[in-house]
């Protein structure tokens, strides 16, 4: 999600679960692995660095169980939505059949980037990249030379690595997409800069702030119970609250 | 440097010195740090990564005394070159000009980057740049909220963070110019896909090889001595050298 104040407006999110959170970042971190860009000399950084933070992530969490059992309670949900008379039932069946499809097509999977893990290439630079300016040609010189090939070579590698994560990527914008729907945006007020809640579980916290307003938000919460804070944005002075009545839109969804 | 085959040509390079490895990182994360490019919702992560990593490296070793003596060598040498009668007196006095403008600018530089470490939003900033996917709105929503201000904010910080570095950027470039400007290429043959050799000390070596061969060098080295193999690209089979003798074009500079 990227979020512009095309509306004069700011939108934050904050994740209540551990595996939202993981969600929220590949979901960031997959802005700059684009299939449709084609890696050159001039954005090769940002590129690999996105596609060896996706395999840290997937490494250090199941994702794609992940998704997978999200998806399956989305579709009972919605099983259950289906019931309700005033629901449109034609847009409810195609929701349902995006979602088997996207679960049919995880089932099979392993986990993800095991695969990538066994690229040469991928596994000579990896590490490199960890390290400041790591990724000069003195570095890793096949690197190099890959960069120095036709267009072709690299689009074909690059086609294929992403290949490698495209199935659980639809799996996983559809989830995000499926959690943002569960909730509309409401206008709630952060009395002196604050505000602090208790709820049902929740999965993630969305936060539309005026533009004009010259404060972030700084969320802290777990599941059922979450705090907001606005803070003055005073790069100068360091964190200072903001300390009047804020009203902005706050949408809470399961 | 960047390298590209125009002519049918890859360039390689090597540093023999810990101080010019240094300067060659610096140099190539300086690519993706040009001012003239905004900082935009799209490329931030590239900035400031970059902007990081030569946070990282000055921090690490103190470039700017490192440049300051190598200028002054430069500077030395040149003058003993201008006695000589072949020498070409006014382009040589032209550069040491550019050199004396260049030691002038950095003398009464403080250790670089000391006053961006005062600076609110990259402290608060700059440790999430070092894990996967850590800079997620949620978990720096100040960099979320300045991504949202108009562009002339973000040009304006950008400006400030480029001054505390243009000073060590033109002394840096100046020094790599010279050292490259030290020697032509030579053709070399490597037997076998080898060369070793001892030589006078050295700070880098440059190493032209054409397109068309499926294969790069791996270089190492230290000062008086280095070792250019050359191994096939070929990603399925891991690394195998290449034992054919090979023509390639090699510059040394001290």
């Amino acid at each position: 999600m990227d979020n512009n104040n095309n509306n004069g407006t700011i939108d934050y999110e904050y994740p209540l679960l551990e595996r939202v959170r993981t969600y929220l970042r590949l979901e960031h971190i997959l802005q700059a692995l684009q299939p449709a860009t084609p890696v050159t000399q001039q954005n090769y950084t940002r590129y690999f660095s996105a596609l060896f933070a996706i395999l840290d992530l997937c490494e250090r969490s199941d994702v794609r169980t992940d998704v997978q059992k999200d998806l399956e309670r989305r579709k009972g949900q919605l099983k259950v939505w289906a019931q309700h008379p005033d629901v449109n039932q034609e847009q409810l069946q195609q929701t349902i059949e995006q979602v088997n499809q996207a679960l049919a097509a995880i089932q099979p999977l392993n986990r993800v980037g095991s695969s990538l893990k066994q690229d040469r290439l991928l596994s000579a630079i990896r590490q490199r990249f960890a390290m400041p300016g790591g990724t000069c040609n003195f570095d890793v010189p096949q690197l190099h030379y890959w960069l120095n090939q036709p267009q072709q070579v690299r689009d074909n590698d690059a086609a294929r690595w992403w290949n490698e994560l495209a199935v659980l990527v639809g799996g996983l914008t559809l989830e995000l997409e499926l959690m943002r729907g569960q909730a509309r945006f409401e206008k709630v007020t952060a009395v002196n800069g604050m505000l602090q809640e208790s709820t049902e579980p929740l999965s993630l916290l969305r936060i539309r702030v005026s533009a004009d307003l010259p404060a972030y938000p700084v969320i802290s919460g777990h599941k059922q119970r979450f705090n907001i804070r606005f803070l003055r944005y005073e790069p100068e002075n360091g964190r200072a609250s903001f300390d009047q009545d804020i009203e902005f839109g706050l949408a809470l969804c399961p």
